[in-house]
């Protein structure tokens, strides 16, 4: 189902030659994501990941890959950018802006154990230690004005029930603001299948294109709510309390996020109930047959709408 | 996201002394598919799929699997069940009905060739050809009661103008009767995902565990369906027209076939848009996260309220 760029080998032979990474052997497509284009290439020195940028310009990129650069050199388990013998970690391959990175062991998993929240909580509490002195900016391309702007398009072919839910959640965030929450870089979108795993070991958390600065607390829900909750969108709160607590480790929660903690998760819900009717209702051509279930963040948006603030330090 | 059964080297090896298969050497699960549980499984003689049943009992098993042997032996491109020792193609293995097959060489296509078609339309004209004459028989599951039933479920939960064309939908189709249809055994989902190809060469179809006794033309429907749509749900006629010329040269169509031709595509993108939409609002527990969006099949179904009947011989 992927949207593919197709690299020819004699293509990426000449490109591998502006790198130090030796010979290619071998190169294969990856079917996974259709964001951009990525094969694995493995070289007579190492294996690599090759990213071909579908969406983003040349303009937009380096705030992804200096920020990827930046959390590997701060204990972020990630993967660094490699940069080519002129020291950039952008090239062009085919008319596409191209990076290579490291290939990370481990793979994504389903059902996390606690073991692996405690990891995850961790190093995202790593990132967001370490994240508000990264010196550059991006907007959240999916705030405030994308939910109203989304909503307005989405009411009309929704069943009466949904539609008079996301109207009464609409107005509810209406009222809160965060801008007093402590900001920085955040992931935006660390689920599951954007860490990988050897066994309870956390190999590197992957794919950093929605990053922007925002409300740390929003990035904390975001991975919360995903991999924290039942088949039915309760929170599975042995799993909650692992991973807060280990996230702690890094970064202590203000009053205002702890008073703030059920407001986030629904937004954080809301905003993946949103982006998934709006695959279902105006897919776009890579995503025409396979969706993700929006039913699946309506109903964990449901579940937060009694949950408790965090227990302040 | 699979439902998987864990096999253990040592039991399918105790398993494997019931073939003549050689030695275990490696095998692997196959992510694809949550029906059953599937595993790559290479001897020193040769590669096979072992599949462990997860919602067939022994009783109802035979059918599909007599049937994958009775296709295979009058050439239909197919894999041939493999029998034990004692001559029978069914085990348990891990308290699971367990069966294996030759692993057949190819890939599914996304974006079918005409050479493409041709080849799964000749391959479908063989097997209607010859299912008439098999001795065993299956009530299709998704026939007219699972339509009625599974409408009213979903009629509450539909903005309104699907709700319209849903109800209009069944008003319409109630006026036909496929009971003067030739009839024979039918695949029943033999969508794209379900044939492997190595360039233009069909290696096989597979997945028979929908196939049911029917109408020939609802399968000729529901493959034209999948195989000859556009994005917009259109039909492209090239396809469609090498797909039927190709179907013709193994069995031509009677009169009232051609005449019900639309009736048939609209049969089969109802069927569709109701079992995903079905998935969509009472997903199963492996369905919760990924789907297959309804909406294509609604676009499809509107798409084809136009179409000709088919040209006699």
């Amino acid at each position: 189902m992927s949207v593919y760029t197709v690299v020819e080998r004699d293509q990426l032979e000449a490109f591998l030659t502006h790198y130090d990474l030796g010979q290619l052997v071998h190169y294969q497509g990856i079917s996974a994501g259709i964001e951009n284009t990525n094969y694995f290439v493995t070289t007579n020195t190492g294996e690599f990941v090759l990213t071909l940028f579908e969406q983003y310009g040349f303009e937009e990129l380096p705030y992804f890959l200096e920020l990827m650069a930046y959390l590997a050199e701060h204990e972020v388990p990630s993967a660094h950018p490699l940069a080519d013998q002129s020291g950039q970690y952008l090239r062009e391959l085919n008319q596409r802006p191209a990076a290579l990175v490291r290939r990370l062991a481990g793979k994504d998993v389903t059902t996390p154990t606690l073991s692996q929240c405690a990891a995850i909580g961790k190093a995202l509490g790593r990132l967001h230690q370490i994240s508000p002195h990264f010196p550059h900016f991006r907007a959240n391309g999916r705030g405030e004005t994308w939910r109203h702007e989304t909503a307005l398009k989405l009411l009309p072919l929704l069943n009466e029930s949904d539609a008079e839910l996301l109207r009464a959640e609409l107005t509810f965030q209406a009222d809160y603001c965060s801008q007093y929450l402590p900001r920085g870089v955040i992931h935006a979108d660390l689920f599951r299948d954007n860490a990988l795993f050897e066994g309870d070991a956390l190999c590197g958390i992957i794919d950093f294109y929605y990053a922007c600065n925002d409300a740390l607390l929003y990035d904390v829900a975001v991975t919360v709510n995903d991999w924290c909750s039942e088949a039915d969108g309760s929170l599975d709160h042995s799993r909650v309390d692992t991973f807060l607590n280990h996230y702690r480790r890094h970064r202590e929660f203000t009053a205002t996020e702890c008073e703030l903690w059920q407001m986030m998760l629904r937004a954080a819900a809301l905003r993946f109930w949103l982006s998934r009717l709006l695959s279902l209702h105006f897919p776009r051509e890579g995503e025409m047959t396979h969706i993700k279930n929006p039913n699946v963040f309506r109903d964990i948006l449901k579940a937060r709408m009694h949950i408790a603030p965090l227990a302040t330090a």
